[in-house]
């Protein structure tokens, strides 16, 4: 039973296959292979628009690479207290743009608002002591397992978008919340007003599947530069864009996605029906965040339950606050075993 | 009247004198000159303790300096959300650090707790997805016009020291504070846990009046190169170390600060008494933290009396932070006209 | 006939297969799995030496990251000036070192002579003004095909380590110097003074196949923090490491390079015998340089051949000097057939 | 005797009185004071063009600020190897570009030529694996006091501009070149292609007098945040700016420039008289570059007189280079006295 993370499990087997149908004969290195080419026009289709893709190793890389692509030095990101950027992705960020300052705001379940953003905003902009506000970073779906709708993403671009700021979407679930929300990739994104997209399939099959996909492809001018720069560039691109082909195939990301919501929403219907275990967040994707005593949690890792605890300032003292993630891997019988140990653990 | 800042007056006399004094012959370039040494020699008797001291341009050069020699770039660096490291150093920590990052705690009265910080670091040290902490940067007299007691100081070099974190004062207003509290700079700074402070003149009487002073002498190691490399080293170094010695000569910076710390008092009472502006913060330096109806606001500075709002979330909505800075320049008449405009305003 | 580079072919099958085989289960992610402590293990084994292994994504990653843990922001990494770091990596050692300079050096057949280094080392150390002479940085087998003998390596380190200076060798084609000089991997690298290596394997038959190995195991410290921040490290590690494991077993590393290698040397046999095409370099790893004139090179070319002209001042007008990689998957039959094309074409 | 550096004199006279002249009263702080934009009023009067300056702290945050403006971090900065900016800036254009990377390019007398760029560039724009040619940087006098005539200028502009290349005029010594060359400080810079220069004042007796003046004002964009991140803008703004106006007030440049020069000149010839002490390149600023024995060397540091050897590869055994720099402030009496000694030292 290891709920701990969507990446303790491996690789979707259709994709583990295409990266092995892959391996024969030669082909043009440095992500300029005819792969690359075809996985940045299948975005195109999915996305309804032409954008520019670029295949990179990981979230952090994706991240912190988009962010650079519309932050000066100076500029100043505005990010929620919880995002991966700030809080996991050890100064990354900061490295890739040259020294920019994530400025962050709390908000409830993970979530920024358009009053929040209005109300920082209002320190800056008074000359050059300051950052300069440059992006609005947003993670869909959030750290807490929620996701914002289009009309709540375009509510933050309606405000940012007017001082000049570009907006990045953290997209390392993207997949487990389009398939909750129901609506397009388009609408979940550009038609919001998200400017790059980072755009994660690792937690949802993968093995290295990320991309950096920009909207307003202006912004991708000497992208390749950066992407070399900061070592994000792989010599043997092939094993990264026939992941990426594989994934958006015959809809393999979302029913994946959609398996891992399902699991997710099982086990917090169980949490809900045990009376034991109280859900901390909305259950929109594929995460639980719930909070148990610490006796229970001590108990049920010790009956070789992984999942991790969660900082949380502001609990009672002996309640913890519990993060479990649900994946395309993750054994239906698992859930099924955890709420059962759920109930009878005293 | 102008209470904007500290640093819209020009230069103490005697400083000025010392300066130009020195102008004639030749002299070792690049602060390598004897009255470098001297000065360094200086503010070791003023500390009583050996120091290293290195005489830079501006206080964003010596804080953000003395914080590249105590954090790596995958560092955190905890320090109030109100510091001037954080909202008025435009990114230069995160330049000069090569990317670390600055973790905001918030406290009253522009003062960080123990409690705060022993909070927040809970989210910290589980592995390398998060910055490592490695300081804590606290500004005495704060951002807030207050002061950290040496016993205050003493509470949070016992919560981060043992964690192998280094502990930074940012003295920009460093006199201000010391005639406050009646203390020794020793019990100020090293006695109390400091292990490197940034040493301010600039504000009370110096022209370019800065260093920054090592009381840990093992961190200064290679601190040449560092200052070197961000641009803080001058040529001609014989005018920084001769305004150094100038200020500390017959309690040049005492006087001042003193002088400037009574306005503060004057200008705080005149306050109270009027019963029209509400005290902020404590007055315990030489700034004056005080709120106004903006109608109030807008008449005096319409009268030609010159000083800023402070943005501050949660005030009402008619209501302005104000902020008065009171100089070693400020004329004396200048608070009892403005105290009586402040009566007579309607 | 491909002899663009090494990693225009895909990946060694047994390789192959064991990434197939890992992809089962769960593992512990972020590369502390036990696949990742095993390649550790292995790697002291082979290295006949407790080393610090860190598996990342590419020789960029490695390199730049080795070169942060040996030289400080301000600090002087002496190199080739043909050498992968100067040219090929897109100041990615410059971002990951924090704004370190590469210095660089002449000489022939792409290796560095310690009365070179010696000599440029006279115009430093005078002082704060220019860097710090922090790191020699040698590669092996050089960017030339050529290769250091352990003696060699072990005179530039008696230049660079009285001087405090660190050694890092850029192992991007480690095997095939070590099977072309017949040593062991000791005597090529820490028993000749090099405490940093980059040990590549994906030219020789990895997918994503790096380390950087420490033999100084205290320059380790904190670069789990090091490798994160810099977007190197991957969250199904298990991926990583276990190529590693697959390539050191059975001698698949060492059989890959004595066949890219042997391919080499029929290639430059060749060309010496068609007496049509003068060898630039001597061919000692799996690279031959050799010199031809523009016309036979558009007429190969044109012919379906594929490999670059390489830029170098100084040659005749109309002649290009050409890189010809050979690598574990060459086909054995297409140096025949280009070695035919080259005798045949007018 | 004190040749050693044109710093090691101190502040001319009428520069001095300027700033205690200044030091009354209240002014706008952080260089938005009114001086500030008289000064660069009276620049644009001087280069007969509507400039953007900004006057900063010395020439390293100058120089290093103008490259950033228009070099990304991942591009070349193309210099000349004995540049102020590659050798005794200890990274700070690393710094302060986020990583360019400079490209060092040889040339006799201290000047690059159109060839020497022209062979360079050839390495580059083929792809993202080097750096992306972004700015050329020539300094004018040059490090070896020669200079470059308008034409020689021009002749570097057309080869780079059409590559969408930059170029930066470093002037620590800009008026000396000026009074050399006899022209206008336009046609020495902008009407030449020059889009950004480096305009010093503080080695021709400024205090801390340097400006970075943009004739392509477009490239000035967003440039007070990048001084404020630098730690380049300084509190008191109105003491540099008032160097500035008294520096340009009735040719005090120009003149200090002139006795200079003319005292290099009395130098030089006395060497040449002499024939004991080879000229190393042509006079044509304030700097002499020759070449003496060692022995001689040491006799005349022993009786007094300070100047500097100069690294120089390739000089004989027993020779020394040595610099020479006259001053502005150089007592007359000095360069007659030293000719006696190198006369009369056995």
């Amino acid at each position: 039973m290891n709920f701990a993370s969507d990446n303790v499990y491996g690789v979707d087997p259709r994709i583990m296959q295409a990266m092995v149908d892959a391996n024969y004969g030669t082909a043009v290195s440095y992500c300029h292979d005819d792969g690359s080419k075809a996985a940045e026009a299948r975005l195109s289709e999915v996305f309804e628009k032409e954008v520019k893709a670029f295949f990179v190793v990981n979230g952090t890389g994706a991240n912190s690479l988009a962010l650079s692509a519309i932050s000066p030095p100076f500029g100043g990101i505005f990010c929620h207290e919880t995002s991966h950027i700030n809080t996991d992705e050890c100064n990354a960020p900061e490295l890739f743009t040259g020294g920019a300052k994530l400025i962050t705001l709390a908000g409830a379940q993970g979530k920024i608002t358009p009053q929040a953003i209005t109300e920082k905003l209002k320190a800056f902009g008074h000359g050059e002591h300051g950052a300069k506000p440059s992006a609005l970073s947003i993670t869909n779906a959030t750290e807490l397992g929620t996701v914002y709708s289009p009309a709540e993403v375009k509510a933050l671009a309606d405000v940012v978008k007017p001082k000049g700021m570009k907006l990045h979407m953290d997209g390392a679930r993207f997949a487990n919340a389009l398939v909750s929300l129901g609506c397009t990739p388009a609408e979940m994104t550009w038609k919001a007003g998200v400017d790059v997209l980072s755009f994660g399939g690792t937690k949802n099959g993968g093995m290295l599947l990320e991309a950096v996909v920009f909207f307003d492809t202006s912004l991708a001018e000497d992208f390749l530069y950066r992407r070399k720069r900061v070592g994000q560039l792989v010599s043997k691109g092939r094993f990264l864009s026939v992941q990426m082909l594989a994934y958006l195939q015959d809809d393999v990301w979302l029913a994946n996605a959609k398996r891992a919501n399902r699991l997710a929403q099982d086990l917090a219907k169980g949490f809900v029906a045990s009376n034991r275990v109280q859900l901390f967040a909305p259950v929109e994707a594929n995460e639980v965040f719930a909070v148990m005593p610490r006796k229970m949690f001590d108990a049920l890792q010790a009956q070789g339950a992984h999942f991790y605890d969660w900082p949380m300032e502001g609990l009672a003292a002996d309640a913890v606050l519990c993060r479990f993630v649900l994946s395309f891997a993750t054994p239906e019988g698992d859930v099924t075993q955890f709420l059962k140990l759920v109930r009878e653990t005293p």
